[in-house]
């Protein structure tokens, strides 16, 4: 099988232009067949600030009503959408962007939750992921730019997280290549000490990972990423791997891996 | 040649949710090849409102200076795009979204004039439409759904007139098939009387055309979607009608031709 990587852009590395126009540089670099997933970030915060729109957010995931659906729609699948798409075709780069709405490539179904009324946010079903049309893309020489926006194949949109979205095609193009998937951050890697950029953990098995949630070395944000590089594990990618977006070509990286030989 | 049905809605189609259902029901009632090409409307105008961004029109066309960019980039290739193909596919019509960014299938240029700076306008370069990829999508049974965004291969994104985005789609693509374009809006076609829906003119000719303009018999916006809709016919589109979007299967219209027998 041939390779393929997914490499996945939140909020933290779109909002700095300069970090930004770096990373799309090396992500031109990339030889071969390669996806781009990204989040929103400052845009979606700022503007809902103007149209007074309340951000609820649980988990470090958002809270998704009518308002602010239509929001990260404009947000996310319009704005930085777009504007990456454009951004790589000016380097060359034929990238075509899409949400999970467009050829039907990522169905979702609205979270049921008995806890927490999510609002319009998608879980990807997973096995309906459109690998056939996205490898078509790709056999194009095309380079798919997703945001996270899904919809549940009954007329409404849902968002989904980017994460997660990343985590769910990687997965899926699976069955089709060998799967790297690359989650870009603003930091080295998962660091031990998170004010000191040269304490990256180069490797986290699961086990690991158990350990450093109890211990409380890991929390927040980080604890869903690495939540989704697991299933990505699990469900038949290669290898995952958090790093800076500066880093994207080489340097530190934490690598994901489900068992240590030792274990 | 296969035909191919090129189909143009604007915000007084989008704006109104029953005859926007009672539109896409229709639409997906077509057979064989299409593509849909949408405009603005209203949510721009009320979002530029509440962003305190002003509105500048020229001759029906908008100035677009850079936060106007973004907003409409925001509305049309996220909110209204992602909005319509969620519709289509909910009819099991396998629609894709796309802007001209997207697989640089629609290049334009900035627009130069010596009279009035109009911002971040793209003009078509008409030669450079990847009638190939949208090929691709027709010939994969799929049905393209383009907003009006395009950009200048140099990283900036542009807007570009939705009727105008429809007549170069259809006239470039009409080197692969007999290509139909249809202008539906709110009125039965091109009236007599703008207050009697029962003076629909069946045929307009280039003729009649120059002579209803002298005689200001049409003003406003109808004069660039004529001018659009002549400018479609010389370069290779078969037909073009301009009709209510509820008649889009049947009913009133009228066509513009180049020239009637007798002349």
């Amino acid at each position: 099988m041939e390779n393929l990587k997914v490499i996945k852009i939140g909020g933290n590395v779109i909002d700095k232009p300069e970090t930004l126009e770096r990373f799309l540089d090396n992500f031109c670099c990339i030889a071969g067949p390669k996806i781009l997933i990204h989040g929103g970030g400052a845009v979606a915060t700022e503007l809902a600030k103007k149209l007074s729109i309340e951000v609820k957010m649980v988990e470090g995931r958002r809270i998704t009503d009518g308002s602010m659906l239509k929001l990260v729609t404009m947000v996310y699948a319009g704005l930085i959408n777009k504007q990456l798409v454009a951004s790589l075709q000016k380097r060359g780069c034929d990238a075509i962007g899409l949400s999970g709405v467009d050829g039907n490539t990522v169905p979702a179904c609205r979270r049921k939750d008995e806890k927490i009324d999510w609002g319009f946010v998608g879980d990807v079903k997973s096995p309906d992921i459109n690998t056939r049309l996205i490898d078509d893309f790709i056999r194009g020489n095309m380079v798919p730019v997703f945001c996270a926006i899904t919809h549940d194949c009954n007329g409404s949109l849902l968002n989904t997280n980017a994460d997660t979205m990343a985590r769910e095609i990687a997965a899926a193009m699976s069955s089709i290549y060998n799967v790297e998937l690359i989650y870009c951050f603003e930091k080295q890697g998962v660091l031990l000490n998170p004010d000191d950029d040269n304490s990256v953990i180069p490797l986290i098995t699961k086990e690991s990972f158990s350990k450093m949630k109890e211990s409380g070395q890991v929390s927040g944000g980080m604890i869903p990423k690495l939540d989704n590089a697991f299933k990505a594990l699990e469900n038949g990618v290669k290898r995952v791997v958090v790093k800076h977006a500066d880093n994207l070509l080489e340097g530190k990286k934490t690598d994901i891996i489900l068992k240590d030989f030792d274990e």
